[in-house]
């Protein structure tokens, strides 16, 4: 059974009463909700616990990390988020929503400053799907369509994604390449942009099934790390006088 | 007139007379040797020099850096390469050679462990020119063949390159993505394996084209950083009621 | 001097007086006139011509050749298209301009239908810039605004683009993957939407930038083909026995 | 459960004694069998059978189709290539194995002339796995080695591949990328280097488990082609005067 851990900085449901409305238990916990339901074993994780809730022993039993952060990207520590890079490296998958863009450990694994325009102004998105024939996108038809949202623009700066599977069409004029696809080491990356905390967007049928099929996508492989280092050679070298 | 600063640790030169003989310049008088030759305004810079020889006036004045590096990558300051990290993002072009593939510039620009698989033999490579179309293989025939040189093999633990332009046989039985792009920002990045210290291969013609090449893809486009944050709707919003 | 041969379909312009109007050289004539301006040496080729205009001696004298097609794709012949693929593969750079998206030569590169959806509407078309470092997008801002276009909208059916320079946001709701590169054999492509013939699309100062940008780009590198086939090793194979 | 067939050209195993002895069955049937045991339903089809096998019949309940072929790509029609690409376009996954890379319809897919070097020297092949997280090369160690194959060398004509999951080292001095998947449509394609008709490639478990893995991450994603053609707008247009 595939494990799931769901990272929520959760301050906003705590600051913002229609957040909290929308999500009674936290984003963190509307998103578990549904992949319980989908038949993970699904835990939460959030800012304010000791180590973030990202203890080595929950890392290490996470075969799948979701990131949901917004207002306090600054206080998640650089220890953690080393060790979260590394479990990546190692294979463990990460699904990156929304304003997640701006986390640490999202730049650290991009190289770049993930930087994008974005406006909040209630309006609509539709996310084309790109890449008909990819798992991610099963079950999809051409489009999701989202009566409101924040807007993220173009340029989004990140390396061009290894596959790109959606891209949002906005009503006020912008498009944005919103379902990314990155092999970072042994593990999966997916950056899939709807979500904000004012929305209930993560009540979505659809967006829940990007996200199942993302889960499913991103799990580990069943491989150790290839062997780096010294390496004695597999064939025999001609000796050689300078 | 383009405008290139050739960065070198410059230990191996000071502790090696053998290294100290193939390159009585150093790497990096060398490599600005045969890039005046070609045109270019080149500079140096190393590691010992205060600012490590890259101060903002230089930066600012580069438009393509050059990076050696081996033995002191953890000496390189952090403050330097968050500088150089935020040049490359504005523009200015990159070429990563050999062990630069373990620098805290590199390894930032690709949020991967950079790590590979090594073997200082005496063995001979054989770069093959896998995109002959690219500018960066131009007047390179079907491969290169240098006698003798380090081996790195895979598995090479990078982001998948933008281009894949060579890749390198070795006598002792592996293979080395040995030429790879990756666009980071508005800049350019190019790696490129080959030139361990004892051995003169930046003294072969061919290793010199290639870099000379590198260097007119890798300047920059005539162009700013995108406009990122907070954005006006460029199209009439609908007025929404909840 | 880069020599680039404009073909046309010239059929729009003999049936319909608006786009005689607006293109009064044609649309191949307008295209050579701005090239010429920008320093190449710009020839036309029509599909009415003999061979469509496109001898073995224009061929051969072509770096770049572009193409606009639309009413009649199938009447080109089918020996033609195969030489204009070899000459790609040799090496000459293809720019593929908006319904030449059905045509014969773009499908037999691509090895995919090429389909799209379409719709015909005055409406606004916004290409944005996703890849800011690129030479094609040199000297274009954020994006190019068109005031009336035809749609083109996804899902495109081609292979993922090498490289991905501009996405397309329409006034209709669509989004449209506009500017796109692929390397085939030596040859570069590009495929670049905007040039509906009722528009005066071909007229505007930034759509000329991207293509005289594009033919820049397209140039073909200095190389032979690969050596295919048959060949002797590099190295001593051990003598086996079964 | 997921439906392969296997078709095979199956002309060397009818002419050639000892391609008859290592594969009695045919490679056909060997890989039939192995795919059979891994719990697939597979079908093989060979080029005399009436429409070579390939009735419309058998590609509709095909979800993978793999192909081997080799002295007779001539002899296949090409109006079955042209169902078997529809087929493609519309969903089915395709493995195309070694000389295949010469096949009509290889070629229809990846718009190029698929050449490369080959020689016969049963020398040694060693796949090293380039993309060690990819589903197809789950369960494969570091690489693949093989004591005696053909040789395939670069350069390879093909497109970039979308993702390069092995690339072979050769004891003659070559390389070669030999695993390389692309999309096509909405169908899956991966071409498969080993397989040389007179060594027992097909027997070597490993490459058994990559070809098993194959068609895993072939089978159709559940969704129709999406809809193409004339589009009405999603939103409203503003009326224009010109």
């Amino acid at each position: 059974m595939v494990k799931v851990t769901v990272w929520n900085e959760n301050r906003h449901e705590k600051k913002n009463p229609l957040v909290g409305e929308i999500y009674p238990d936290g984003i963190h916990g509307a998103i578990a909700g549904f992949l319980t339901e989908a038949g993970f074993e699904a835990g939460t994780a959030t800012l304010d616990e000791p180590e973030h809730g990202l203890t080595d022993d929950v890392l290490n039993n996470t075969d799948v990390l979701i990131w949901w952060g917004h207002l306090a990207h600054g206080e998640v520590k650089d220890e953690v988020v080393q060790k979260v890079q590394q479990r990546v490296l190692d294979g463990m998958g990460l699904i990156v929503l929304h304003s997640g863009h701006f986390s640490k450990i999202f730049k650290t694994l991009m190289g770049t400053s993930c930087d994008l325009k974005w406006r909040e102004a209630d309006e609509k998105e539709r996310l084309w799907v790109l890449a008909p024939s990819h798992p991610i996108a099963e079950g999809i038809g051409e489009y999701i369509e989202l009566e409101k949202e924040e807007m993220y623009g173009e340029h989004f700066d990140i390396p061009a994604p290894d596959e790109l599977i959606f891209t949002s069409w906005f009503e006020g004029g912008e498009v944005f390449r919103s379902g990314c696809t990155f092999i970072r080491g042994n593990g999966k990356v997916f950056y899939f942009r709807p979500g904000h905390e004012t929305y209930p967007t993560y009540h979505n049928k659809a967006i829940q099934r990007v996200i199942v099929n993302a889960v499913n996508w991103a799990q580990p492989v069943d491989r150790n790390r290839p062997v780096y280092g010294n390496a004695k050679p597999l064939e025999k070298i001609a000796a050689k006088v300078n």
